[in-house]
């Protein structure tokens, strides 16, 4: 039995899952605000005995706890995270003094990555691509059935930058693919789109819905306002242009899209977005253009990931 | 004993090569025209017997003879190249009608990367990508000690996008990395500046070269023309674009840069260049940015690599 936690910004999620896949138990709870490294690796450990504890399992028993992590790690330890203070924490050794049981960290999309590749939009490839959008781009590579997992921190696919010497990014470089196509790039140009065309609906719905979110344009874009609709088409062109380059470099058989903004509807986001994609990339002229999805597993693909992590490395 | 044989648009070239590497044989010529693809491997097939020949060795006694092709090949064929017109061509079974040895078809700058990695820039590393600056920009990645060639045709990242809406490429997008980073971007953006600047020294040093190459900017600044300096630091910045999301995107610890450009003055190219890589990779926020090096093998980096491809199989 295996136990994925899934360790974000705001929410920690843990799942008891079984070797092949099935999620048997989630908890699932807010961050609570720390002091010390310690007492935020006891919220770990305190989750992982509550899912075990639902189905009558013995945490002392787990084969390992996988873990995601939003940042950098190495050998047990977190070597960078920008979200949560957790620089230099060594996760493994504090979790092993309440259960002593083998700890796998990863890349929280890292992690995505593996949960989509085994029982997601992945199944069936050797060379598989995710990217998610959220507050930034992230990305995870399977690579000839592997995760491709380059010094803990790879596949920041977001700070790729497309256009050059443009949008300033939280990176220090300027025009990085997630000032863009994350969620709060897409938020960014909405409001810039509504700045600029006062009597765009954008307002009407920004005002309904209690503010501007990632919703907001394709909401809007549904009533057939013309200037939601170009900004979707403006949104949609900065993210194929990303994800063409991720399939030029990497020719992976699937590119999946996770994250909050891929619950858009498809005609406004996938389908567009495929057709860009599959057009673009190197490999159209080769006749074996990547196939572009929507990811399947949701919130899920990082537990269940995290869980079977040692199936990939 | 190793065959390995570099395809280039070109020129044909050969090598016997010791399984540790040694350059035993060379041989080199000129692509004669062919009308049938048997004409072509037949090419193939006297460089290999003559670079045998050499030493003495029977052809037939070879462990295997490794092919770098300029486009994609999958199984023993070349599926896509837009240099040669050998789209389709069943390499392997037409040459070993004549040399009934094994034969390795692999991308062409997957093999410079291989020979790098074995031999060259990359020595010691397990996470190793090569860029080569010629008449377009190709790439290769050795990841985690194996070559990544994902459809024969992985590492199209002179088609990365780094400018949106840019400049028009041969491929069908805008703005992509090799339109402003290959030699051939070089001779555009120097010939771009000597319409602008008619006082430049640029003018006077083409001349003396007999026409524009992609030394005509770096020689020029080195006599201290302002505008070829400032050519020169546009180019470099355009080249650390796409490198720097090469790097945030892979990771690898060594970036190699060769191809005839990469002899321009260090002061001028590869130091500025390596600085701005260096500090503008997402790993430098970790303290670990990925070096950038010359690659060290020149020429011979595709022969050795093609040569020795089954190590890193």
């Amino acid at each position: 039995m295996l136990v994925g936690i899934d360790v974000g910004g705001t929410n920690l999620k843990a799942g008891l899952v079984s070797k092949d896949g099935q999620m048997l138990a989630v908890e699932k709870w807010p961050v609570t605000p720390f002091e010390k490294s310690e007492d935020f690796v006891a919220q770990l450990v305190d989750l992982c005995r509550i899912v075990c504890a639902k189905q009558g399992v013995d945490p002392a028993t787990l084969d390992y706890v996988g873990m995601g992590i939003p940042g950098a790690v190495k050998a047990g330890e977190i070597t960078y995270t920008c979200n949560l203070p957790l620089q230099g924490v060594a996760v493994e050794a504090l979790f092993r003094k309440e259960i002593d049981v083998p700890v796998l960290l990863e890349n929280d999309a890292n992690c995505a990555a593996v949960g989509e590749y085994l029982l997601g939009a992945g199944r069936g490839t050797t060379d598989f691509t995710i990217i998610t959008l959220g507050t930034g781009v992230g990305g995870g590579f399977i690579v000839g059935g592997k995760l491709y997992s380059g010094g803990g921190m790879v596949g920041e696919v977001g700070h790729m930058v497309i256009e050059k010497d443009g949008a300033p990014c939280g990176c220090g470089r300027h025009g990085c693919w997630e000032t863009y196509s994350s969620a709060t790039g897409l938020i960014r140009l909405t409001k810039e789109a509504m700045a600029a065309h006062p009597d765009s609906a954008l307002h009407t719905v920004a005002q309904e819905q209690g503010g501007v979110s990632g919703r907001t344009a394709f909401d809007t874009a549904l009533t057939g306002d013309a200037v939601a609709v170009a900004l979707c088409n403006t949104y949609v062109e900065y993210l194929a242009c990303g994800a063409a380059n991720l399939c030029s470099i990497l020719q992976p058989e699937v590119l999946a899209v996770g994250g909050g903004v891929a619950d858009a509807p498809a005609h406004l986001l996938m389908e567009p977005l495929a057709k860009m994609v599959e057009s673009s990339c190197y490999a159209a002229n080769v006749g074996t253009p990547t196939r572009v999805v929507k990811a399947q597993l949701g919130n899920d693909a990082g537990i269940l990931g995290a869980a079977l992590l040692k199936q990939v490395l």
